[in-house]
């Protein structure tokens, strides 16, 4: 196979013509086939379902802090389940709030609570006017959607390998008093699977906002999610903090919803004594607790951290062999002719393709027609723009094996189809 | 033993030094007895443990709606759920969200989305300048906390024997539309018992508020919480908003708290269409799904509203005899020398004492010294204001019987002391 781009027209339309032949042919099997979200695949939810039993009728519910975690109460959660978190994290369980099944969800309130009350002695955000986010990008759709959600103006910020670009985050901060945080998936980010450096996390350790209530939304959804032997480490952000006397400045996100199951895990936040004293003051009149039996169940299935490591081994044997096709089946298809670029991550739930100029719309509608769902093109941009229409965002984790083969073989088809139609 | 208003102050001063004797004997036993919250007892809890094993690792996972309860997904329940709880409520699935493990939550953030958004094409809440609440009190400190922490004032509406006095809430909402809403435990109310008449849903259903945006949260926390053999029954207020054309005024709450755990249940709510997809704007970023899993384990524990119901039976059969122990004791030891009035509730989860006027606050403070921990005396009102220092709420589940026992006798003792302290 030749570069597109060197090909003559001729060549180039039989080349096309093979294309929508293959295209016409898959399109008549009346496939569905889907790669949008990053939802595990049942062999990955099967690793888990063993923690359903855990907890009997005959199990002991009491802990040292809680005399029954069936009943009321425990509002930061079990103790035994911020150290299980703390100990994923690498922060003090004292630092950890435990909450219900979702980190999104937990992000979602503390955006609400800043809105509502405001931080570091600063009026609450929403009575500061137009106030903006720094959103690097690509990025995770749902971030921007809980940004919008708030009427926080989205703030572009280009993606480097290392991370955002830390000039312009920096930069921008340090001018615009207006820009109240930045959301950051610091490990195999989503969707490029890209590790902040540790340049990178220490230059936000040492950010110095003009606002005094600039807060990092550290989304550590990816944190022990490696999927090879050559995982990427990332910086402590609170061992950084510590260090540069900054430790109100960010507000850290996981869960096991990528561990154990997505609709039935356990999510939990870390931040500074100041920080929980701010969330507390709002989660103590919005609930009086959250599950607490899922957090048992949790912390008595996995043991301890070493426990939940030798579990993501499991993830990682069902991963690994999705990654290395789609990687393989790009790198085949894709790479001679010249049509896209993507990166190679060692861990996370993406594939990031950026397919040629101007094409990313047109690959996933093609897909479609073809019975491939695919995010949506721009969704990984504020606002749902990318600016260069190149960016798609594959998920290989869901669909059986099979399937993924196949889906992927008919998106390379629609990318090469693309890129040919923009040629001639 | 006679009424302590005719008594004369010789004789009162001597009952006072008896009192004082079996006082100073609790006392000195150091104990630690609690009738401060509503938490079902270590019996009760016990009556849903089979539930825990409900799902093993051999469950089918799937439901007609839901391809996988262990994954991502189905954001406002599903449907089995929402036919369960459509079937407590007497509502249609279709307008029911089934949410996390708190009802309070759920509360909680249906203000937030009024606050942030608005409802009926108004401004939101939050842009309007002072708003207001109507909070029947005595009622649950829990509802009025959500209510202060958005800084809605209170309107405190006193509550009759059957319901909110709806001459002044149909007068106050008619005349001022900074009424935005009003919190209703229309069934066994919190802290009173007491179930509002069918005369009241209908003034409910029939309210013409100046607000357009006004709303009645309806928390029916105690739908089927009977204890006895006389239950009371409540008007289903969807039938008849419906036969007002008053859908959109009501939002209707209920959970298994006190069903299956109060730490790891189901909670969910009822809402006209309009109202759900003003929700649904706000929950779809605020997540992507709640613990479908927890759904499924209630589904496949109870089979149906019938399954429900004999499950309430159990509760009830420990329930009777501590409620019957407390309003004996009360009677016995509170009613000739009437320093109290209280109700006798056929549901819930209290009872509500009105000690003579100027000494809820002392009664709860000798209890206190003496080892019994009770709510706060005038918790049950807003601002924990209550005007004639008189109601106290004894909630009867939790402490173990013979606890339960000597924690009355003890109250009996002090509301006796109280009242002839102000007596002499």
């Amino acid at each position: 196979m030749s570069n597109y781009s060197t090909m003559e027209k001729t060549a180039l339309k039989a080349e096309y013509d093979s294309l929508k032949a293959s295209f016409e042919a898959y399109k008549a099997q009346g496939l569905k086939l889907n790669m949008a979200r990053g939802k595990p695949g049942s062999e990955q939810l099967n690793i888990s379902n063993d923690m359903l039993t855990v907890l009997t009728a005959d199990t002991d519910y009491s802990s040292p802090d809680c005399p029954d975690c069936r009943n009321y109460g425990n509002l930061t959660g079990l103790e035994s389940a911020q150290k299980l978190f703390a100990d994923i994290l690498g922060v003090e369980p004292k630092n950890v709030f435990v909450g219900g099944n979702s980190s999104l969800n937990m992000m979602f309130d503390t955006i609400a609570c800043m809105m509502e009350l405001g931080c570091s002695g600063e009026k609450p955000w929403r009575e500061q006017g137009k106030i903006k986010f720094l959103c690097p990008a690509p990025g995770y759709d749902r971030h921007f959607g809980v940004t919008g959600y708030f009427g926080i103006e989205m703030i572009t910020v280009p993606m480097t390998e290392n991370g955002p670009d830390m000039d312009m985050v920096e930069k921008l901060v340090s001018e615009d008093a207006s820009i109240k945080g930045i959301w950051c998936v610091p490990k195999y980010s989503n969707p490029q699977g890209i590790t902040y450096s540790d340049e990178t996390v220490k230059r936000f350790a040492s950010l110095k906002p003009a606002a005094k209530d600039f807060r990092i939304m550290w989304d550590n959804a990816y944190i022990i999610h490696d999927i090879n032997d050559t995982p990427d480490q990332l910086l402590n952000i609170f061992d950084e903090v510590k260090k540069t006397g900054n430790e109100d400045i960010v507000f850290e996100f996981c869960s096991t919803s990528k561990i154990t199951f997505p609709g039935a895990g356990v999510a939990a936040l870390a931040a500074s004594e100041n920080n929980l004293a701010i969330l507390k003051k709002r989660y103590n009149f919005q609930t009086i607790g959250y599950d607490k039996m899922n957090m048992l169940r949790h912390v008595k299935y996995f043991g301890d951290l070493n426990g939940v490591l030798a579990h993501m081994q499991k993830h990682r044997a069902v991963l690994e062999p999705r990654f290395n096709m789609v990687l393989d089946m790009l790198e085949k298809e894709l790479k001679d002719c010249g049509v896209a670029t993507w990166t190679k991550p060692n861990g996370g739930y993406f594939v990031s393709v950026d397919v040629t100029e101007g094409c990313a719309k047109r690959v996933v509608a093609l897909c479609k027609e073809a019975g491939v769902v695919l995010t949506g093109a721009g969704a990984t941009y504020p606002y749902g723009n990318d600016p260069k229409d190149s960016n798609i965002r594959i998920a290989p984790t869901y669909p059986p094996v099979e399937e993924l083969a196949k889906a992927m073989e008919i998106f390379c088809i629609c990318a090469k189809m693309a890129a040919i139609e923009k040629l001639i």
